[in-house]
């Protein structure tokens, strides 16, 4: 089972991290990370960069699609080879999934028209206008599509997907071994849990947030 | 303020992209993953490499320090460079931090004698022969010393970190940013929390789970 992690410049690391590291301990899978070039490709801060491994055309028939979000996302939304590649591996593929504004990415390329989908709170608003059916959930999932809001909930649905992959024993079992029992020390996760002050905040640096400038 | 991130060969990246995640957004922060030499490090699955953008050599001087775990890192327990690194980076540094069983590093290291500290639950009995006083707690700080228990318990540790540094507005405006507002579909992800018999299944793997192999 191959799973491909799409990475492009200014992407958001755990966007990527997150699923990786719940999905690479499912038995038999193979993990590749993939670009437009194989090398490395820098995070949307700047100090981080991960090695893509492969390039696009290298994978090209790949089992499961995960796309991470981050800033960079929005010039691919357009014609270009990874719209040209997300395209061609969903044919084949038995999951797609998408974490953050990685759901825009597939919604620009077509996949997600009429489906049920999410995204980062702060980019809710940009996936009906993609033709697709926008749901404020953690995780999403309308077929083989599953989609997950902001950055942290990428790991939540894999946790989802790795239980529809190999069952829940095994879901749970990479969950004890990941220790995965979050105990977040301020309960601001979510628009409807923040102080209103820290929404407020937020909001007022949406444009930052989602494009970095 | 400068934050180094250790790499090491066969660490686990959610160690080290979880903390990094949170504090690369903190105001004047500038992260830096380091390793023995720049380059790409790869984790303990292999299909995945960071960059060390610094040498050891280059960052003498970070004001936080994060260490993560792997199964790579029983090779840094004795003399050598990534010891005398960490023991020199200390001297000055405002925060030392660990997640998983990068806390046994530190350990190793002479820099916990004495003091109360976590590390993966399957680890824990390695604690205490390093002069270190176990805590069975998902972060547990004392004094300038943070350490996170397994894997996903450094983005706990690092929101923490985060209020210390920053004061809780800021962290809760990251929080609110990443969406940190975890829904685990399965609730295993401890071994009080985890069915019986998934607990015993990962208890029958803990050599591989701690070292691969």
């Amino acid at each position: 089972m191959q799973i491909a992690v799409l990475l492009f410049d200014r992407f958001t690391a755990l966007d990527a991290v997150g699923p990786y590291e719940v999905l690479a301990h499912l038995p038999g899978a193979h993990l590749v990370f993939v670009g437009e070039r194989p090398g490395p490709v820098r995070t949307e801060v700047g100090s981080l960069a991960l090695t893509a491994d492969a390039a696009l055309s290298e994978v090209d028939n790949p089992d499961v699609v995960v796309v991470p979000g981050g800033p960079g996302q929005r010039h691919h939304m357009g014609e270009g080879p990874i719209r040209d590649w997300l395209r061609a591996v969903d044919i084949t593929s038995t999951w797609t999934a998408s974490v953050c504004t990685g759901s825009l990415l597939l919604a620009a390329a077509g996949l997600l028209t009429g489906r049920r989908a999410t995204t980062h709170w702060l980019a809710h608003d940009q996936l009906a206008p993609l033709g697709t059916v926008p749901v404020a959930q953690r995780v999403v999932t309308d077929g083989k599509y599953i989609t997950a809001s902001g950055v942290s909930a990428g790991i939540d649905m894999a946790f989802t997907l790795a239980g529809r992959i190999a069952g829940d024993a095994v879901a749970q079992a990479i969950q004890l071994a990941h220790e995965y029992d979050p105990q977040p020390p301020y309960q601001a996760g979510s628009p409807e849990r923040a102080p209103r002050e820290v929404l407020a905040a937020v909001r007022s640096r949406k444009d930052f947030i989602l494009s970095r400038g």
